[in-house]
């Protein structure tokens, strides 16, 4: 297999991937990730998003500012200048995407640069999923954050992706 | 229902839980989380386990500092203290766990304070799985980040909790 | 006069204050500001709050973020664990507070511990502001903060402050 | 009324607002601030700056870092490479400014970039007056921070912005 | 040898040592470093000195916020909340300490907590030279910092320990 | 002496130096750092290198995040995109490099912007060598992190740098 870890050197040593000679364009990326709640939360967020919506503003609001802090987190991330951030939410009953009701996140990231924004994009999801949790889960622990995953790519040498 | 979204006032609105009053007792929480990889990227990770294990080791040092920041990250978590903390990671072939090949995570947190940490130990597994998923995303980028979930937890007012 | 700046030594240099010695004591301080606006400004506030609430919403989570942040910000403030946050605001009209319409943001925080929070709570006020001023200024740039103080603390050797 | 929150979709949820396609230009921003200060607090400042300046050298170092975590700190700012900070302070007498002694702080920023650093220039101000609250509090709560806006801008289509 | 390098477990993975069960007692350490310098930064750092002192001031800074970021930059530090953080420097002369003139910095740390502070006291000497190096490349690159090593510290299991 | 301290304005005073108008080139440095080592240490990791490496790869990992953290760090560095970084090691035996055993860390970092990226390489061994002494200081304080200096540096108005 020619294939390899790019961000293993011969060795087998981690590094950060030189991609100082690489073009400036476009990138995009968007990710998506579900979280599956018991009727209980889907009940106390639906009463709750029909008067201030204020469980999907925060993790609105903390799945933006990950984004920013994914170079951070990722140890062999770049750090990158994003320039637009969008998060959404729906809300699915039972029967709908799961058996269960589940909440879907979308995050979908843009900015110019030498590198893409595949992992930008999924932190953005996953500390959304994680903030949902946290503000759900003194009515149930039974949660669980799945299906995680890249929904598209454009831009840069390795060309676009698309599910 | 008589349930309430702790984290919102009467109003609706998002503050930090008030815990200034809560004993302060040992806390534990584990969680575990899953990739679901291809098959080359299953033998890369082999292969480069066998001689260096730098995957793993980049992926879990990730998941510890990530422990660490997790009140960074979710807005209404409160900044803890915590006291050990530990990541293991395990590879399933095709068929084992799921239908292709797979990396089970694991995050263990433990300290002794006033609110639980669920979040932190949730917080480590996340971010590991999203640090594989950078290492190993040249190969593929179809993989998933899936079944993430409290194992267990022990401490505290509201008692233990296992799967 | 025999006051002494606490934050530099002998010499006139800074440190950060020794408080091993001292008592742990609940502490709490509650610091208020406001933000001038224009008529137009307080208009689309007024919409969107009718509908969602999102300035707000941001505001809030902004200040209770940076609550917890106030000692990688402020040099020479000790690093504390805050055990409850809470930012409130409330828009007044033209002529009921300042000649212009003006939102005021509260923030109160929390804790047991060595030294007081009132720095988190003025930093709460003053970035829920910053974060008002990000979200409107595409509707104006005239807008002004001012007012910002404490309101009160509790705790501590030098006892109870009040306004 | 046609002005829009920007920093809002159309249904009112917050969102980081696309600036991907606007071009790169040079941008200034200014801010100042006033911390109303008691005359023992005067006093203390003006031997202490004679001999050492420490309380601003602080001040200033504070606000120079705050200007460089804006995005961290503002949930929906661009994350920027600012190229140039500069903070300075003056200390005005009882009567000079205001009827008390107050000290002014003024923060300017530059960047080539595709957004204004407006919002940096003000986190710099913000964070100064904070940090002077913070080193002189032992001497008198009774300090007030206020009338914090821009004092200028440019670059950018929105075009040129002075008081 | 029966020592074990107690951040690897038993297959040699790291982890965070659990020190939950560990007694809280007060813990103190100090640590020194040197950073070699040219007679020409000599010079401009005396000058400055007896007028400002502000290179000392701004590295003094860098120290103090250093300190509290230790758990945040090595990865296997336990995050602890410092109570006492003390800086100082002195400049030799060529011949004094070392052929070449010298700047000593000494980084003291104390804290009431489960772990030691040694890390936090060597952190802060780190970061104190590295800034005296950035303020001052602009004379001369061949600058060396050396002799970074912990002085002393107190409390804890393992006793005190004095060079 | 016509030389003058970048950093600090005709006053004295701190700020960070305008490079807004200068050239994007490519940027390179590398810098290199020791620590000194007891027998036991040496062994410890030696034994440990061969089965599975982690102190080195612990230790590489927290240097290329600490790189990435270079201007939260260093109060007067402009905030950069690094595009390129390594960190790696080798251990000497007593005799070889200095009378007791030592480990060299070499960071090379590399980037396309407006100013050198001289102070990341550093912080980057300093960080490396830091969380040597975390992993190691149970077997003994007595080490010694010593000799980190600049290697080289190329780009830029001020010409390269080669020792």
């Amino acid at each position: 297999m020619e294939n390899k870890l790019t961000h293993t050197d011969e060795n087998g040593q981690a590094k950060m991937v030189q991609v100082t000679d690489k073009a400036i364009t476009r990138r995009c990326a968007g990710a998506e990730g579900y979280i599956l709640i018991t009727e209980d939360i889907a009940h106390a967020i639906r009463e709750n998003t029909l008067k201030k919506g204020d469980v999907f503003s925060v993790a609105r609001i903390a799945g933006i500012m990950a984004v920013k802090k994914t170079s951070d987190l990722i140890p062999l991330c770049h750090p990158l200048m994003v320039t637009g951030i969008q998060v959404d939410f729906a809300l699915f009953g039972a029967g709908e995407k799961y058996d269960v009701p589940a909440i879907r996140a979308v995050c979908r990231v843009e900015m110019e640069g030498k590198t893409g924004v595949e992992m930008e994009a999924l932190t953005g999801v996953n500390v959304s999923l994680l903030t949902i949790y946290d503000m759900c889960k003194a009515l149930s622990k039974e949660m669980v954050m799945t299906d995680i995953r890249l929904l598209e790519k454009s831009g840069g040498k390795s060309g676009d992706y698309h599910i």
